[in-house]
């Protein structure tokens, strides 16, 4: 097979050694790197190799979403705390989802993704079969993740058996990765915990769940099972899976984080989430510390209000910095390994994704530096600020070329695997009976009922 | 003179009322708006007015970033505590920055500020002569602000008689409007506080200074004058100018804040900087609440580091969100309005800028909302989202068109009043000389001066 070379001025491989390659690029063939280096090396080596050489851009690897629920809420569930706003906005939708609403949203919510550097999305959503679709006509890579409710209470998401329906459908894909999952610990019974458990079990796979989040968790962990959250889900065997991922896990004690450590827990750590929910600072150098793999993820267009990896950076940067009073506090380089290799090690793909490295994946993201916001542009040097420019100064709008697998599909800064106008007015189509559905069933109710059943309060999720 | 139409699907004026209108715009007189309202109404009063019809797309004022400095130091002074930064980076480039660094430093900063739908930028800076030159060649408006130092530790600093020259020779400008400018109320002797507070007044102009940005300040205070530091600015006359604005102003308390109400002293929040630098959480609620004019800055390249006007909305929604541990805080309407009406009250142009009404000047940036980010897009009901897209989805690269005082600078997202490569090209190629000659500085003294003289400590300015 033949090399396709990909070089520019500034290559940030996202390597242990958190190196910056100047006049460098990456060899690859078919999905696969099989170089990265100095562009006179890659052209040595690979004469007569085609070659497109990207002046004025950085080159690093695609971006890692962490979490993410596709939607079509955008802007409409504001101002809420967490559990009101799930009990007015978010559980009633869930009752009315129907699958053409959730395939509309998962295109819309993987090109935004796409066309802002994020190369592999975990989503946390429903009817999966459309969300996989999606992925697999868009071009990114896709860790689904049902958003199962197996208990009385919460009878209107997927099941088990739907979950078990995308392992096995959709196993063998290569960009589709299906994971089990659960709303939350509690969305399921005993008997539905242990099948969830059981499952990621059989099928060589992660067990994906919020938890954690508000400090509400901790009160319900500790009524309902005696114990912090990470000790109960630890004794209800949450963690004997291949890989258990916690999204958010803000409120986490010291015993906690040491048991996350020793038992291969990942998170996805979401701060602007945290912020605009008002969950609270999650403890993130302690976790990083620990050795645990911490992924970042934006969380969904309702919680956000944008899927821009970018944007999540800076904020877990300046969240971080906040959270210690000290400016020194989460470096651009640990933010840039959680949005990539961190973030590869929490979905247990730290051998094929996350970084430019020889046999990895060919994902990679030009990011324009003709900008403003990339000015000055030093490499190298004591002054080097490329990797904090990344962090702090790009936007998602600034990645120009978006490449999966090989395949470019984001180029000038424009969607090319599938026709955007399109996307955008399919999903904006669903919008109006979706919420006249959910208009209809709350005015069907007394009133809707709160998290774990209660009038009107409840748990984080 | 004849009308021109600018029309859209969507105008969100920010008036008080905070209505959005739909199928709408504005007729422009030469600067001036003389009608907002239906398109249908527009071009009937109007016939035969020339018209500029933006489909997928949402009108609003122009921002007004009410904290600001120009700069070349982006990403190149990072993870140091504010007063190590200081000392360090930030006042050694000070006392080797030449007028042609300034300067091409303005005309990148304005420029990064108009391409993101900046129309007024109050901007602290070094040789305000090229910073008035760039505005007025760029076309944005300008509140030029010296960094005065009037003090013999701070005479590598513009001073109070630069100061004068520039309100002296810009005062006529329609577009540039010259202020009195101190770093810090410490960096003038008590001569040149009183010779600054007299300035404002003969000038009838605003004294700009930071203030209250680290706790330090509290100490420092404390110790020189035995008192909280806006209850000392008043006892020695800061607050009996046209107008007196803090940037900052974190560390306040209950009788500072009344204080500064009664007093008309206005506010720049500047909620990036304030993570970023590790500077806390300011009393923003407060504030407002009190009835100060609080606008939103960016601070510097260096402090943020982009001068985006929509990302700093989203982190000051977020950041009110945090502190208060409340979802419902700091709502998206008061975040627009502080960064348009509330800007234009805190610079005295309330009756000119902030917001799309008869007879003020025709300031208006056009959104795009053909974008995932926009989408859904719901203009009014009860689940109407523009507002709140415009905050938490929207980035400043949607921006596609901003006009000034009835001119088109930025269309299509690209700069039309200037060439940006050329810009970009000129603020690089100061910088390794700029560089060079701060590190032949450092290499021939012991060791920098720490803040107000101290050795390696001092205040956040």
């Amino acid at each position: 097979m033949s090399a396709f070379l990909l070089t520019a001025d500034i290559v940030v491989p996202m390597t242990p050694g958190r190196e910056i390659l100047t006049d460098a690029g990456v060899a690859i063939e078919g999905d696969t790197i099989v170089a990265v280096g100095p562009t006179a090396e890659l052209v040595a080596r690979h004469p007569g190799a085609a070659r497109r050489h990207l002046p004025h851009h950085v080159l690093m690897p695609g971006l890692v979403n962490a979490h993410h629920h596709s939607g079509l809420l955008r802007g409409t569930a504001e101002h809420l705390p967490v559990w009101e706003w799930l009990r007015l906005h978010i559980d009633p939708m869930h009752r009315v989802l129907q699958p053409e609403d959730a395939e509309a949203a998962a295109w819309l919510c993987y090109a935004e993704g796409l066309l802002s550097g994020t190369t592999t999305v975990v989503d946390m959503w429903r009817y999966m079969d459309g969300a996989a679709r999606a992925a697999d006509a868009l071009g990114n890579r896709l860790v689904t993740v049902n958003y199962v409710g197996e208990h009385p209470d919460y009878d209107y998401f997927d099941t088990l058996d739907d979950n078990e329906r995308i392992l096995r459908d959709w196993s063998g894909h290569d960009r589709v990765m299906p994971w089990v999952g659960l709303e939350h610990p509690f969305y399921a019974d005993e008997a539905g915990q242990r099948r969830a458990i059981a499952m990621a079990q059989r099928y060589d796979t992660g067990l994906y769940t919020h938890c954690s989040e508000s400090e509400l968790d901790v009160q319900i962990f500790a009524e309902r099972t005696g114990a912090r959250p990470m000790i109960a889900l630890d004794r209800l065997g949450f963690f004997d899976t291949p890989r258990t991922m916690i999204a958010h896990a803000v409120w986490l004690d010291a015993d906690e984080i040491d048991l996350m450590s020793r038992r291969g827990v990942s998170v996805s750590h979401n701060p602007v989430s945290n912020m605009k929910l008002a969950s609270g600072f999650a403890p993130v150098a302690e976790l990083l510390a620990a050795g645990v793999a911490v992924g970042l993820g934006t969380d969904g267009e309702k919680e956000n209000n944008n899927l821009d990896m970018f944007e999540e950076m800076k904020v877990a940067s300046l969240m971080g910095k906040l959270r210690s009073m000290d400016a020194a506090a989460m470096d651009s380089w640990q933010v840039l390994e959680m949005a990539t290799t961190g973030g590869a090690r929490a979905i247990r793909q730290e051998h094929r994704l996350g970084s430019l490295e020889t046999g990895k994946q060919a994902d990679v993201v030009a990011v324009r530096t003709d900008t403003p916001r990339m000015t000055p542009l030093i490499p190298s040097g004591a002054y080097a600020n490329i990797h904090h420019n990344l962090v702090h100064a790009v936007r998602g709008g600034d990645v120009d070329l978006t490449m999966v697998a090989g395949h470019i599909v984001v180029d000038g800064g424009e969607l090319r695997s599938a026709d955007m106008d399109g996307i955008i007015a399919a999903a904006r189509a669903r919008v109006p009976e979706l919420f006249a559905r959910r208009s209809a069933y709350l005015d069907s109710i007394e009133e809707p009922t709160g998290l774990f059943g209660s009038p009107g309060t409840g748990s984080s999720r």
